[in-house]
This record gives structure tokens, sequence and C-alpha cells, in this order.
């Protein structure tokens, strides 16, 4: 299945994506795709639908992220050999681990802000898992059984706030706007092997990221099973696995950040596109 | 007013403590102290309330957190300078900034695991701020505005997860049970000035942290605004200023860890107290 939230921000309506590829509207089913409706038991019973009667939804209405109410948005870093060496960062030999905030969370085609002062805003398409089943210390080969299914994500990052003030990368994360997800939760059965699926990002047209989950460092399963580690992983939760190379840090001779104006568009296969136009800070 | 939450995990009630020190049930005025509760507008109307009116709650139940479905757990680091030193990292010129998975919130009573593998979770008494109205861009002289009240935090942490596993701190913070909040929400106004309460920890009995807010590296204030450059902060976000000097890790010529079956009390001026036992890591 492919579920998504439409319509205004604030206001969106759970649903799901037809055949046809037409949004059909579960308001009458679920109230929302939060944490709850998304469990295993949740998902089997949108999947005993009849997606026939359900209303078919008219026009193109705004995708906002499609899962509500997320608890915690985790990230993992430097998860692509080449984006480790591009970032000037060792490989890692454990999973790099930080945080998104949640009030970042935004629907895969709105805006995104230049925050106050940045100058260092780049670009990451990057998978994003949601989890399905509460997961506290679960093993390696059971890992995938939390994992509801996956999300696109644009781990929109500003790199002097990550790097150059202290502290951890948390500061350069989680500015309002950063967190482009969707547009749809395409469930695991959907997805199959979660490890071969091409991503791309392009900025204003040009291709600037080209990749494959096959390539991680660390896969879905470990990721899952590490973070379970550390912390317990709830319905709802949602973790974005890291980059491929072609960041703008990492750009020859010179890095490339984004401005007002500029345009993204990313993809992975299966898991649908983004498209972002950055716009300049304004108090909001 | 000192605002809380009562009951057995997961089906806590909304109270208030009285001037005789009983607890009163919110229950017929607000479905829970979440942010929509704690917002200027939600505290004007409980504080409006004839507390004599409000039914008296009979026994010593458990509290809860005092805030519910916290967004976010925002955590300052090294914000004492003898804290920083004993820690032996360099004083920071700007605040540090991690986050503790809001998984790991539980009451201030609640009993603490030692997670899987640890041999070093260590203690860290804590002012936190409780946010009450949505901070985005907000100056440091306006930035108590935003602010509810005050709550007591430890801020417990397993140090080699926290700075020996690659990454960011994050990992080591936000263990189930890292994050006993309470007892009470304090709002702001019976607080007085945040920056002159003395805090403190024991460990097993014994006096191991003594300090005072009003040696904090980044006041309040300062940490309000600041955070509020890099994230939007919303009604019901807590923020935990940092600790005092004390800590298991600080501790001469060897530091000293916790273990099932020690002890931790701790506490901050008008915030009230909070005992916790540290037990045997489970799977739960």
């Amino acid at each position: 299945m492919k579920l998504l939230r439409y319509g205004p921000a604030g206001q969106e309506k759970p649903g799901l994506l037809d055949d046809a590829g037409k949004i059909r509207d579960l308001s009458g089913v679920v109230s929302d795709l939060d944490g709850a409706a998304i469990t295993p038991e949740g998902l089997a019973k949108l999947k005993a639908l009849d997606v026939s009667s359900l209303p078919v939804v008219e026009g193109s209405p705004r995708y906002g992220a499609p899962v509500a109410n997320v608890g915690k948005f985790i990230a993992i870093g430097l998860n692509f050999t080449d984006h480790a060496e591009e970032s000037g960062m060792p490989i890692p030999t454990e999973p790099v681990v930080f945080t998104k905030a949640t009030s970042c969370i935004q629907g895969p085609n709105d805006d995104v802000m230049i925050p106050r002062g940045s100058k260092k805003t780049d670009w990451e398409v990057e998978l994003g898992i949601v989890i399905g089943k509460r997961a506290t210390y679960v093993e390696k080969d059971e890992a995938l059984d939390y994992v509801a299914g996956y999300v696109l994500i644009n781990d929109v990052s500003e790199r002097e706030f990550q790097t150059e003030r202290g502290g951890t990368w948390d500061k350069g994360k989680g500015c309002d706007t950063f967190g482009p997800i969707g547009p749809w939760l395409v469930t695991k059965d959907e997805v199959g092997d979660v490890q071969k699926l091409g991503m791309w990002l392009e900025v204003n047209g040009k291709r600037v990221q080209n990749g494959n989950t096959d390539t991680m460092i660390f896969d879905v399963k470990t990721i899952v099973s590490y973070l379970s580690e550390f912390m317990t992983l709830l319905p709802g939760d949602i973790i974005t696995t890291g980059t491929p190379p072609g960041v703008g840090m990492g750009m020859k001779p010179t890095p490339v950040y984004l401005k007002a104006g500029d345009t993204m568009a990313l993809g992975i296969d299966k898991l649908g596109v983004q498209k972002q136009t950055c716009i300049a800070w304004e108090k909001k």
C-alpha cells in the first residue's frame, strides 16, 4: 500500500494511492495515519479494505508528511562510504546517530526555508524507515518485523550549524522545513528488497546525487537492531538512514549551497518523488 | 501552581498540588497536561479555578512526568564551568545542544534501569524548562514569555554510549528510564528568579552534587533564545539545562557509576524532590 496524508498543512486527512494513481480518502476508516494506525494490526485492517469502495479525492491536493505525530525523528550519519569521504570524515565503525527535531517535518513538496544567517544549507536524499511495532533490543534477523514501511526523505542540513557551532550535529538538522517526508509511506511488502533501491537528487535540474541503498555501510535491519539497543523505538518513529555522495558540501573545487529560488527534486525507486523550492528566511 | 500527573504509568490523570500539599484532580477541567493545556491561555484557565472545589485525591498515588506528549526533549551540555572541567571538556563558547529520546521520559520516582551491557550509567541533576508558547527566533529579553514553568530532571547518562561509541552524545542519553521528570511542573510565577535555585543529588544517601542555577554558563533566557534560532520550540517541549559538578564520571581518583540496587535522591529549590532505585536490565 501507498499510504498518504493530503490537504492543507495542519489539517491533513489520511488517504491511500490506488493502483490507478488516484487518492482515496481513508477518513472514514482511521482518524489519522499515526503510530496506532500503522501497527501490524492497523495495516492489516487497511489492507483488508475494498479500495474501490473508498471515496476518490478529486483534484491535486497538497501532500503532507505521510505519518502524523512522529515521536522520534532519528538519523544515521555517514552511512555511505563515498559520502563519508567527501565529507572528510572517517568511515564509521558503528552507526553514527543524531536527531532531527520533529518540528522540522513537513510535506514532500513544501518550500524549504533557508534559515536566518545561513550560508551552508545543503541537500541529502535519504531512505526513511517507519517503525510499526515497539522495538527494544531486537536482533538483526528479526528487525524488519518492526518496520511498517519506507518513505523518501530530504535530510536538509545546515553545515555551519551542524559542524562549526559546537556540540552535536543536532543544531544543523532540525531547522523548520528541514524534514520533507513522503509523498507516501510505502508498506514493506510493496517495497520488496529495501537494499536495492536507486536514489537520486537534482538541484536546479542538474543531477548531483546518484546512489543505491545497496551501498549503505549499515543496512536497514542493522540500523533498527542497533538503535533498539539505545532507545525503544515506537510505532510512528522515523529513522532516516544516510545519504549517498553528491551533497553540496562535497562539491569540488568549491562547495555549493542552496539559496532562495533554487529547486530540488529527489526520488527513490518505489517511494516516489519530491520537489521543493527554496525560499528566503522570514519569521513565521 | 504546581501541576502534576498521577496514577499508573500510561494512565496518568492531570492534577495540581494545593497549598496544603494535597493532590486535586483536574480531570474535569483538562483531558491531560499536554502542550495545549500549558499555553498562556491554558494556564490562565487553570489559575482561575477555585482549587477548594476540585476533588481531593486520597492516598499516595504514583507521580508520572508532569507533561504529556512531550514533542522534543532537548538538552544543553557542559553548562556549568566546573562540570565541563571535571568532564575533561573545553568550556563551551556557545550552548552545546543534544537530544534525549522522548521515549526515555518517566515519572520522578520510577526505577532507573541500567541498560544491557552498561558499565557507566551516571546521574545529573538538572533544571528543566517547559515551553508554553511557540517560539521561533525569539530575542533573549522576551524569551521567558515562552516558558510555562520549570521541572526537576535527572538527565541519566551512559558515558560509554555517550562518548565512546562514535557519533553524537544522543546514544547515551535516551535509554529507557533515563528521563525522570517531576514531581511537578511549577509555573514560572511561582518559581520567581530561576537563576537562584539550589540543586543537589545524593547517591545511596551521600551528597555528590551541590550547585545553584546562578553558576550556569548560559542562563534560561539565553538557552531559549539560542535554541529558537535552530528549531521552533512548541508548547510541551522540554529543555534540560545542564548539570553542576559531582557526576560519577568526574569522581577522583576513580569514576563511580551506578549499579542495580543503588538509590538516587535529587532536588532543586521550589521544584521538589525525586527518588529512584536502580534496577538491572531486563527486556520489557
